[in-house]
């Protein structure tokens, strides 16, 4: 087949709905906007419904789910493309230069929150489906699988897989939800790190006290709070908690090599975010130790007086929020487990240390050698004039070990966004170049999946 | 003169126009309040003009000094009574029981900001002056200087004491703005530690990153803080700035015998405070740390996301308000810079950090044989019925150094409250029996002074 089909697409129709999309707030982590979250729901299964796919809302204990099948191509593969509707939260909303939820285009580039992470992805998908069905059939069978819940975790989508493994069935199931190498790289992403978050809670006095007074005698608990955190890592860049690396898959000669030669440079790196070093695990390059290695990252801390000028104050209280990306060989409730136990052993004495957990994520890391992981190379070519290069991703899914887990089908990343995206942070974008190269990356895809 | 003048205090017309003050949120750090900290210096000119004083409101670059004073004892030592009606901002507001600047008696107690730190304790020296004014004129001269940025560091108040060092001559200079050393146990305190307060900024990459795409490889500047903060001090309590501990004068054994014979028990006063120990700097009991040594605690801490639920972010920024109380031999201009310089050294690889200097004080230290202390103690003795015993404070009162210094005059500190008043933390308060004994004390210790 060798129909071009971005003579084909609908540039200005497909990125005004994606601003429709983007329009809605639906932002999983804050209850606040489960209504909006809902709505985006049923935007995106009206939309599908034109596209002549039988469509559903599924409530979930917490938010819904969109299921979404065209079954019309008999004896070719079942395609399930995962993506999710929910988005980050805005904060920090002064540091916006236009509204998250107001879609921008400023340099050829999309700015909304959820723009990259994972609207804009999803959603081309979506319409690399629609270019398909205009020149005619859908070459593989279709089915969508859209969440609301993967920015806090997918806490009700193990229930949800499980009551419908029958109907989720499928041969690959196809991801967009990150980043390329490069903009000139496509890349295939075939492992994802793990993802164990927890709070760390400081109890001091049992009220604000007076620095004078107790100043010299009193415990301090965001002191405390600081040496517990600068003892969750040596002068090495390890994580010193005890049993943190055992069982480890070493990464390969092959990997090592294969990422060494990729397009990277440490300089480039350190001045695209700013910053004069990047200081990380030693004995491993920048991308080994974002791809394949684990990490201990504070994400927020707080304590006692953050207002406009001084106050004398020693806190009854500080905490943090802390996450540790992991690799294969490490589970995440065990490394939860681990750092429960060890914080109060690190505790100064005078205060009450204690851990509360967040939510996990399984480490994954697939076969690169399947027909699945060629159509995907066939199809980026096309998009692209040149082989896609193998990486890893240095972010969670959780959801994929879930697939792997209960409906046991291989899963198939084609990331179309780029680290300048900054998902996660304000400011997201999403260039408008990506989002069409997307689209027609799925459609070619799912037209090499149909001969594959 | 043996007139009990405890059978003459109108106890309900002084806790009602004490409520008046008490109302009036003159909060000296946050600009919103600047209209209010007027309005109470207003209140207090109009005080004391009804008591026969020359009362007037000096404006100064920030917040204005009120001073009164009535001269009607010629040949009789004069008295400056010095007191601020700023308060400490309220916050965090969630955690009072009842509004901060609605007054309110619970269990014998007056709960409001301000009630002992300092309306209650400087207004008890107004209605100690109004009460002798009852039985006759004033046994001393007497001129009031109530400022109101004592919370704020006192910025305007070298120059206006330099302005104003003539009209402000005397014999002593009175002060009532901490606490007794417990409730049947009147103090004179003979020293004050200082002060030098900063905000410690640490900058990582130039925007919020996502920690899977940056984890491992990205400084993080929460973490790179709690390292900055924790390499502040070592494992015996003591602060690790280079020159830090130069030039203290040390304790006297004549201090560390006293001190140890005072009513204290170190299981007590953890248990006061709900802590199950109380760390400080090795060789030295708590009361010797909180009077006589050094210290430094962070006052308040930010960085990241601090909202509900989890966000996988490495921040930007972070940053932390950190002090040191300080002790006779110490300078604060010289400690902040000191720590200015100290803090970019022990910063780890990939962040910036820099030092930014807020107010400091001048620690202090007094001889405890004058004729004023001997006033002070029969005064007490009158109220009590015991002697007074010897302190130094924890606390800082920049202005004391600018007495000896520009008014050369010799500084007497007579404190009314305890320390479960809880200056500076939520729900503060001063007992109504303090407030009584504490007008009492004023007048009983102007007619020991008119006696001298």
């Amino acid at each position: 087949m060798t129909t071009d089909l971005a003579s084909h697409l609908d540039r200005d129709a497909a990125r005004a709905e994606l601003f429709d999309l983007l329009r809605i707030p639906s932002v999983s982590a804050d209850p606040a906007y489960a209504a909006d979250v809902v709505r985006a729901a049923e935007w995106l299964r009206t939309k599908l419904g034109t596209l002549g796919f039988a469509a559903r809302v599924d409530a979930t204990a917490k938010h819904p789910v969109v299921y979404a099948e065209r079954l019309d191509a008999p004896g070719k593969p079942t395609v399930l493309i995962y993506g999710h509707y929910d988005v980050q939260p805005e904060a920090p909303l002064e540091e916006w230069v236009s509204p998250p939820f107001e879609p921008t285009v400023r340099d050829g580039r999309i700015y909304a929150r959820g723009s990259t992470d994972d609207k804009g992805q999803a959603y081309a998908h979506v319409r690399g489906v629609e270019l398909l069905l205009a020149q005619g059939d859908l070459p593989v069978n279709v089915k969508f699988l859209l969440e609301g819940e993967e920015e806090i975790g997918s806490p009700s989508i193990i229930p949800y897989l499980q009551e419908h493994a029958d109907e989720l069935r499928a041969d690959v199931i196809l991801i967009s939800d990150g980043s390329r190498f490069a903009a000139d790289v496509p890349t295939i992403t075939y492992g994802i790190r793990g993802l164990s978050y927890v709070e760390i809670h400081v109890q001091g006095a049992n009220r604000d006290l007076h620095s004078g007074s107790y100043g010299g005698a009193a415990p301090n608990p965001i002191n405390a709070l600081c040496e517990i955190i600068a003892r969750l890592k040596d002068e090495h860049g390890r994580v010193t908690i005890p049993g943190f690396y055992d069982g480890i898959e070493p990464l390969t000669e092959q990997e090592r090599a294969m990422w060494a030669s990729l397009p990277h440079d440490d300089a480039a790196f350190a001045a695209s975010i700013g910053v004069p070093a990047l200081p990380g695990e030693e004995g491993y390059s920048v991308l080994e130790r974002i791809w394949g290695r684990p990490t201990l990252d504070v994400n927020g801390i707080w304590g006692g007086y953050q207002g406009e000028g001084s106050k004398t104050v020693i806190a009854a209280k500080a905490g943090a929020k802390v996450s540790m990306r992991l690799v294969p060989g490490q589970d995440p409730e065990r490394i939860t487990r681990l750092i429960t136990e060890y914080v109060p052993q690190i505790a100064p004495a005078g205060v009450r240390a204690e851990v509360v957990p967040h939510h996990g994520g399984q480490p994954m890391k697939f076969r690169t050698d399947s027909p699945y992981i060629t159509a995907a190379n066939a199809a980026l070519r096309r998009v692209y004039g040149r082989d896609a290069v193998f990486a890893r991703t240095g972010g969670s899914i959780p959801i994929v070990a879930a697939f792997a887990d209960i409906l046991k089908t291989e899963v198939l990343f084609v990331d179309m966004g780029l680290n300048e995206d900054a998902p996660h942070s304000p400011n997201e974008s999403f260039a408008v170049q990506d989002f069409e190269n997307g689209i027609l990356t799925s459609a070619y895809l799912l037209q090499e999946l149909g001969q594959a």
